[in-house]
């Protein structure tokens, strides 16, 4: 026999396809079409597997996977919201957590309040767990910008400063990778990737 | 200072963007379009979070996660070869041996042997971690032909033996998984999902 708690999961499970239908503004790299959140989660975690031993500190790399898999879940209710779109990221937060609350409650308790936990560690981002998490969802979009001849820093005009401010989560995560990042902005920069002002 | 060895890191990560455009044959579901590798890598991932609990034996779910997200790199250049399709399967090994090599070479030796090693281990069948994962990576089309009327199993005319055959790595994972199967793939028989013979 199965528990009705496996069929909440499964119902969950599905709702998860609609990741699939949720775009960002940052392209698929050399491709006319914007990335979805399933993608961009998946690749994340993939780079998490890649970069982990640049950290400073030591860190649990299945709960840094388990927040990236998962950080974007509420975006199935509340849309992505540009991370250099300042009006949107004013009613960000309060359209989220009325996402969260309706996706986790699809869940049995303990289930939903792993899950809500992971996501309340990830926003704080306090942990080194959290800023390595954010260190790749932000490097993401960096490099295919980077790859892409400036993507959006030139499509929605955004300022080297903002970009710095955007991807400092690194600075407190692995002295490499920041350093690695700064050479590639400034090449960005030096390329006319990203307009002066 | 960063190292050479980051410099292959971030051009291994670039190169796995590809994996947003290798399309399998289900669909997303309620869409007319195909899912690519990174949303199905992404979403088997996350099932193995949810359902982890459900196995028979304890699971490494680190392990299991790494293999998922990894399992499908090599149709970065072997493409997607259909479970269904006989003759493709046929030539599916060499191509994909062939396909590890020239992806992991991108990498230092210790990561590639680490990569390559889980991709063994999944392909091999043997161990909880790879049972689990399989039943995680065939699973999640079942849904999603569920969900969809048939998808995959009306259009290219599948056998309820043939995907009996294909989710039996489940058996041997997860009894409770086992029995929420055979009653989805009973129930789509009824229902007319699946063709009678």
């Amino acid at each position: 026999m199965f528990r009705e708690k496996l069929l909440k999961d499964i119902e969950f499970i599905i709702e998860l396809d609609k990741m699939k239908s949720i775009y960002r503004k940052t392209n698929v790299i050399g491709e006319d079409r914007q990335e979805d959140d399933a993608q961009h989660s998946w690749h994340i975690s993939m780079m998490a597997v890649i970069l982990a031993e640049y950290t400073n500190e030591e860190i649990d790399l299945l709960k840094v996977i388990k927040m990236l898999l998962t950080h974007d879940l509420v975006e199935i209710y509340a849309g992505d919201t540009f991370c250099y779109d300042k009006e949107g990221n004013d009613s960000k937060k309060e359209r989220e957590l009325a996402a969260a609350e309706k996706l986790y409650n699809l869940l049995d308790r303990k289930k939903a309040d792993e899950l809500r936990a992971l996501w309340d560690e990830f926003e704080a981002m306090e942990t080194p767990e959290s800023l390595f998490a954010h260190s790749m969802d932000r490097l993401q979009p960096l490099l295919t910008n980077y790859k892409n001849g400036g993507g959006t820093w030139k499509e929605y005009d955004v300022s080297k400063s903002d970009i710095y401010q955007r991807i400092s989560p690194v600075k407190k995560s692995s002295d490499e990778l920041w350093c690695y990042i700064n050479y590639m902005i400034e090449d960005a920069f030096q390329k006319g990737m990203i307009n002066r002002r």
